[in-house]
């Protein structure tokens, strides 16, 4: 006789992503797969981060083991603070930054910070699959505005301000994008800070890919309305570093207040060893993206885009100015076949050994989409795994 | 203008102790102090831990950086259940057992995931002081069944069966026990086992200590009621390795699966680094254990019975069978001074430089008692601060 769980559990899905690398561990020929899956990084940390470890283990093995402050070291928190001041003009003070386990902890977090049961979050859709999963687990109403690839993926500023009601809490702004790539502009971000001071309501920003740009800039929405936003950063994409489970969140001292308060519940404190990586990775941050990160990913990203545009001439899609992906429209192949992206994915794998993501893991206007990653492969992988979608349709 | 946060915020409180550390940081005369504290094990962790860290980081840098599945890695699963099998007698599968952030994350997992708002959570008073916390942020009533040092801290089924109604959720069981050092008969563990299965409610299980045994034995309370039992252990104390965050939760499969989804949203996954040093530290487990640990926090524990009994014949205390603290019942000192004993543990600081944590931190029952941690200073240092707390009562 089993005991009941909350309410929430038959709410909460496992991630559909998760499924598929389960499926794919499953697969026979794996070496022929070719992956425009997961979401990881594909290169190695600087080397840098991971002798910082190192030298720490070694040195004082005791002292690198031992707890830490539950809003992190101010070591680390001043490194924060000196860069977002460096390099984004955001002016705030090391109590207004919370070290967390990556973005993940900190969208948690501000979420179980903010909302009551029933208050609700609007998000965009399609948006990063693991938003509306903390929000459920808060008991919020989850909303969407809808956007697509024919404008860009903007995010319409009258879409958005009719989806506010009176318990509209929060909308999780994510730029650059994830599936979509898509970098909102000042004017965009500046809209949706206006809005969000006029009607009360917080922004939670995820800037997990803001050192990851092809073009455009990365505008702070904190700059435009620093009372109603709380910033999330982790150091997974920029130090290619997912094992440091480390991030940050920053925004008015009376949030983050709350945010450590429940951290002490949630973590106690932050890893010591992560935090000596991640501010060992500031005097290499922008000479590691520059150098090693950002060329690669840019050249593999055009690849996928030649190749797209070679292969798969019906496809709808807009080049990504930042992040790991192309959002991938595939209307007019599938109508033909007369099947979802689901079982195309399904059938993709099986037949072509290509992974991609049904766009409608993301929301429902990914219906007949998929995500491509595009940094888990070499040049000549994508194309070739491009060219067997193309494959697949004839 | 500050938004507002959630209605939960105004309810929790920064930890006490926590707030001690900080008083400690601003003390002229550091050195002088005698810590009597926090929890923090003292001794360096296993080397060959240490070292498992720095070979995998070293052979393998983007490996070791990467992701894992959101219940941990198997070969650790697989690991934890082999441990479990040969030195509890417990029998479970890798699918029963997922990977947290130390104990406390946890306990947060295990709660979110059983508690609608509204529900009731029981709690041993005094008991941890990071327990009130997670159950109030999930909206839980927290009621208490109180123990006192004359019988010897052991709770009484019948007081426990008093607080039970309809919306009993869980009971949160810690044995041994912080603060007060008590770990429960096999007969206390049966009699909370049999009640929790005739009145349809989970045992937490919070088994951070169990390592930490001076005399009797650990008796796994999911031995006794497998379907009622959620089994929470830390890295953090036995392998003196607070920095490697991690823990694991064990119970059964639909409660584990429950744990699991919720965790994709707090943490993603947990550290591959960490999960590397906890593989580790079962080759050399029982042997750290029983050569370094025990005999070292043995000898400090018997330091301060031995201080206690010289230079405080009047306080009111069990000797501790596991955990690292004396918790110590100060009335017949306090009555004669008119102060409390939160007003005792300032002055005690600021007179005579020793650190002990006032026990109201710990629960109403806790009054006028304080809990001084063994762990952290050398036997002579022991004697010294119990004798300069006798020198304040003069």
């Amino acid at each position: 006789m089993p005991l009941d769980l909350a309410t929430i559990d038959h709410e909460l899905r496992e991630s559909p992503i998760r499924k598929i690398a389960l499926l794919l561990s499953g697969q026979k020929h794996a070496k022929d797969i070719i992956s425009f899956g997961g979401g990881a990084p594909s290169l190695p940390p600087p080397k840098e981060v991971v002798n910082s470890l190192i030298t720490a283990l070694r040195k004082d093995p005791k002292g690198t083991m031992s707890y830490t402050a539950t809003n992190g070291n101010l070591s680390l928190r001043e490194k924060i603070y000196g860069d977002l001041k460096k390099h984004e003009h955001v002016s705030i003070n090391p109590k207004q930054v919370a070290i967390t386990t990556g973005a993940t902890g900190a969208i948690d977090l501000a979420l179980e910070s903010l909302i009551n049961p029933g208050d609700e979050i609007i998000l965009a859709d399609p948006t990063y699959a693991g938003y509306p999963g903390p929000g459920i687990k808060e008991r919020a109403k989850i909303k969407y505005v809808p956007t697509k690839w024919q404008d860009n993926f903007e995010i319409n500023a009258d879409a958005l301000r009719s989806q506010i009601t009176r318990k509209t809490k929060a909308f999780i702004l994510l730029s650059p994008d994830n599936p979509t790539g898509r970098v909102l502009s000042k004017e965009s971000i500046k809209a949706i800070c206006d809005l969000a001071k006029d009607k009360d309501f917080w922004i939670i920003t995820d800037e997990t890919y803001k050192d990851i740009l092809y073009e455009g800039r990365h505008w702070p929405a904190y700059n435009f309305a620093p009372d109603n936003t709380l910033s999330i950063f982790t150091y997974s994409k920029s130090a290619s570093s997912p094992a440091l489970r480390l991030g940050y969140v920053y925004g008015p001292e009376a949030a983050i207040d709350g945010i450590v308060k429940l951290n002490q519940f949630v973590t106690l404190c932050p890893s010591n060893i992560s935090q000596i990586g991640a501010e060992a990775f500031y005097a290499v941050k922008k000479k590691y993206l520059r150098t090693k990160v950002l060329p690669i990913y840019k050249k593999r990203m055009e690849a996928m885009g030649r190749a797209l545009s070679e292969y798969l001439p019906l496809a709808g899609y807009v080049k990504p100015q930042g992040a790991f992906y192309y959002f991938v429209d595939f209307t007019l192949y599938l109508r033909d076949l007369k099947i979802s992206e689901v079982k195309f994915a399904e059938r993709l794998l099986k037949e072509k050994h290509v992974v991609v993501i049904p766009g409608r893991f993301f929301g429902k206007s990914g219906e007949n989409h998929c995500r491509l990653t595009f940094v888990a492969e070499t040049e000549e992988r994508i194309a070739e795994g491009i060219k067997r979608i193309a494959d697949f349709f004839v």
